[in-house]
């Protein structure tokens, strides 16, 4: 899930495959099985012109979207729960 | 933490150590390891009367607070990642 919100991080606003590639630090082998899982699942698409350019699509968007909130909420957990082990913890 | 938050939810308005033991379903031991750590962290006050009575301090009941909106942001971050795994499985 990481992987694939990083990719489409990158590709926001569409990108060639080597600048994915060194930007989401990802092997050639990696990248290309994500790249094609992203398409088939139509989080991505492939632009092709001069050069072939990956562009999220909405539903990628949105899945990125859904995931900074999930980030967002998971922070929220993590600095709750520091503060109720704070409570619990004797070296207050 | 979930044990020390069910013993301060049952003892939010005040209850007999007994009832803390049933509603809580926890073992006489456990209960009494509990009781102790929570009053010497402030959490929860002893009160004697005709029967010694356990109610959640004002910190107790800020513990109570945090311990709540931690389960609901785990409830968002739960939900969120169910919808980014459907996003990312083939037979959605």
């Amino acid at each position: 899930m990481e992987i694939a919100a990083g990719i489409l991080e990158i590709a926001k606003n569409g990108s060639r495959k080597t600048r994915i590639m060194y930007l989401g630090n990802l092997s050639f082998d990696l990248l290309q099985k994500y790249l094609e899982m992203l398409v088939n699942l139509g989080l991505l698409e492939m632009r092709n012109g001069k050069e072939t350019i990956y562009v999220a699509t909405e539903k990628g968007r949105e899945f990125l979207k859904d995931f900074d909130e999930l980030q967002k909420h998971s922070e929220v957990v993590e600095a709750k729960k520091r503060t109720l082990e704070k409570s619990l913890s004797a070296e207050q």
